[in-house]
């Protein structure tokens, strides 16, 4: 946890509302940091269903293996996620770790091992001590509440500067469902996942398999569209917990994402996890401004995201955002370098809606002081109109400061 | 030019020795800087032969776009290279800019405008006064001398902080011919092409197919394995010029890359593409230590490659570096979002030959203070052993620290 708040922070943090079926808890566990939380426990009811995706590094952490694993159960009885330490590349003790955490977090919690969902996050290498989980575990599942959302964020942050929550409400049949997310992230967000944890909650009724398919869908406009410096985490885990307890007001039961009674519900929770995104953007590391790149009119939208990558992950693109300097001949380097079909001579590129460039050279109106004026604005959108076709899409980012060094330079000490 | 050396320049710069066929002269043609020579002429004697490799970007700068048409005619009589402006991305008064600019040196060299090679680095997306090489290029055809190697090089820089100059002797059947080279580089390093503008130079009679296999073979382990920031200049240009003049002390005329009596040489002309690249490397912008990624026991060389790449471009690696920790944990990131062949629990790690992680954990003999003193080297080797085939490469690249992030949000003010 940073001591200074980034500029880029929601002005507000939303009412997190209880989703029936749900009850957190958190406490100090004494992992790696001292005077605040660092374990979160979430315990579900019977018949919770669950769905996950992960990060696709070749060098997972144990407890995305373990979560991997488990979600062929479908149920989840118990969340548990400490922050501090990754438990990633610990080799057996890794595995050690997650059965140990799992087996106190099911005697707490009282279920099967085989539906505690793991979470960890923190300095990747150092064996995570799980037997600082005894007691600890017991206790939480003594006092968990259904309104504790907002500690349950701060628990689980790392070098964030802010918790990430976000919720919504929405109509499903004719019951009121609520849906709410955390996050934590900051740095190493890139696709495939974005964030390092993200954990989605509802009380809508959603079978195991039509809830993987809802999260599969929306990840990749939200979390998948977010990359702070191209660098993907070993930890990278967003899972979804529907209680089911809606059913109770009349709520259908949902066996396909493709069931039309569930898109409004769809929209919302696609919301949601942008929301959430957005805000892992808002904190990346360092990050003084939160950066929109739209690529427009390139062959096809596969093609828009490659391009618009390739921009949002130049380090060059973002020192020049970090010196409020629109230089739009570094957005071209990024859209060349990107390997995608490009014709120089079609490519126009605007900085928050002023064109810069059009035609594969200098826009004839260009006025640098206006631009100029406009690179202070603490939100950057690029739009670069390739000229090609229809492929159009979208990432968010941030700029690349000397706090970014400074916090990675020394993140260890 | 920056006013600080970098504290990784080489600690002597060699005597360029004359290489029969080439002059050169520089000036200050006021393209942007001022106080400083920011023009290279070099003339050709007739009969020099030339080759090429240039940037992949899709975007390349218009100076590029005019070497790749002008290598179809095999020879050269002069090469004109200005820093300060790319001359990339102007559209079509870039086109024009290099028209004129060849018209005014192939008037001063006396030769065909096909003859004329040009290079420009430096700011992206401004047009190129090319009339400000009126008279000025004239004036350089009647002072050219062959012993400006160090001003020549000088000529070129931008964001370098020292000038990058290398040579070698070596036999070519009984007669002895020399190899110089030339490279300005610093930013926007990345394959391929790995510097932004380099140039060779021999008295060696080679036929421009033969030369032009010989730099293709030559830049894959050396230019093409350096990388900065992973981003990839528009302007990136390595040429080669071969005089020919050692015919006349009995070397054989070589038609042929793989021609056995070539071997010597390659092998030279490599290591001057390898001390140059490495200087490139030296001189990454804000660089304080230099790096070398070892990546071995992977599947093929490709591989080794993609991996070294991976954790070379990864800003937490890079930070870290600059921080002096040895954070394995990021290095074992890096392996995993490589997208290549892994098996975490095969991985060793090393740095400056220290192992400080074997079989997917902590080295048991890891000893923190140990490495912490390594990682203070001006030079880190970062070594990973893939435990899977016989697959190794290596790259060069530089850590990241805040002077890069200084240099690159300021350049353009």
């Amino acid at each position: 946890m940073s001591s200074t708040v980034s500029p880029l922070a929601p002005k507000s943090v939303p009412d997190m509302p209880a989703i029936r079926g749900v009850r957190l808890g958190t406490a100090a566990a004494g992992i790696r940091y001292k005077g605040r939380t660092d374990v979160l426990l979430a315990l579900f009811d019977k018949g919770t269903t669950v769905a996950g995706v992960f990060t696709t590094s070749k060098c997972p952490s144990a407890p995305v293996e373990w979560c991997r694993a488990k979600l062929k159960g479908k149920t989840a009885r118990a969340l548990v996620v400490n922050s501090g330490n990754a438990n990633a590349f610990t080799g057996k003790t890794g595995k050690q770790s997650t059965a140990l955490t799992a087996d106190i977090a099911a005697k707490a919690a009282g279920c099967k091992t085989g539906e505690i969902f793991l979470a960890s996050t923190g300095v990747i290498g150092e064996p995570l001590d799980a037997t600082k989980f005894n007691g600890v575990l017991e206790t939480l599942a003594g006092e968990v509440a259904p309104d504790r959302w907002l500690e349950a964020a701060k628990a689980i942050m790392t070098t964030d500067t802010f918790p990430k929550v976000a919720t919504a409400k929405v109509k499903l049949g004719k019951a009121t469902v609520t849906i709410n997310g955390m996050a934590k992230g900051a740095g190493m967000i890139a696709p495939d996942m974005a964030t390092m944890l993200s954990f989605v909650f509802t009380d809508a009724p959603i079978a195991a398999p039509a809830l993987q398919a809802l999260l599969k869908g929306g990840v990749a406009d939200t979390f998948n569209a977010v990359t702070i410096d191209g660098d993907t985490s070993t930890s990278d885990t967003l899972l979804a917990f529907a209680t089911g307890a809606a059913a109770a007001d009349g709520a259908p039961k949902i066996t396909r994402a493709n069931d039309p009674k569930l898109k409004a519900f769809v929209k919302a929770f696609n919301e949601v996890l942008a929301n959430l995104a957005e805000q892992v953007a808002r904190d990346g590391e360092g990050a003084r401004k939160l950066v929109e790149v739209v690529v427009e009119g390139a062959t096809t939208k596969a093609s828009a995201r490659k391009v618009a990558m390739s921009i949002a992950n130049s380090p060059l693109v973002k020192t020049a955002i970090a010196g409020e300097d629109a230089n739009w001949g570094r957005v071209v380097m990024a859209v060349g370098k990107a390997g995608q079909p490009a014709n120089r001579d079609k490519l126009s590129i605007s900085f928050n809606g002023i064109r810069v460039a059009s035609k594969g050279a200098r826009d004839p109106s260009y006025n640098e002081a206006e631009v100029s004026e406009a690179m202070k604005n603490d939100t950057i959108q690029i739009k670069v109109a390739m000229g090609l076709g229809k492929g159009r899409d979208r990432v968010l980012t941030c700029d690349l400061t000397k706090e970014y060094v400074a916090i990675n330079g020394d993140y260890r000490s």
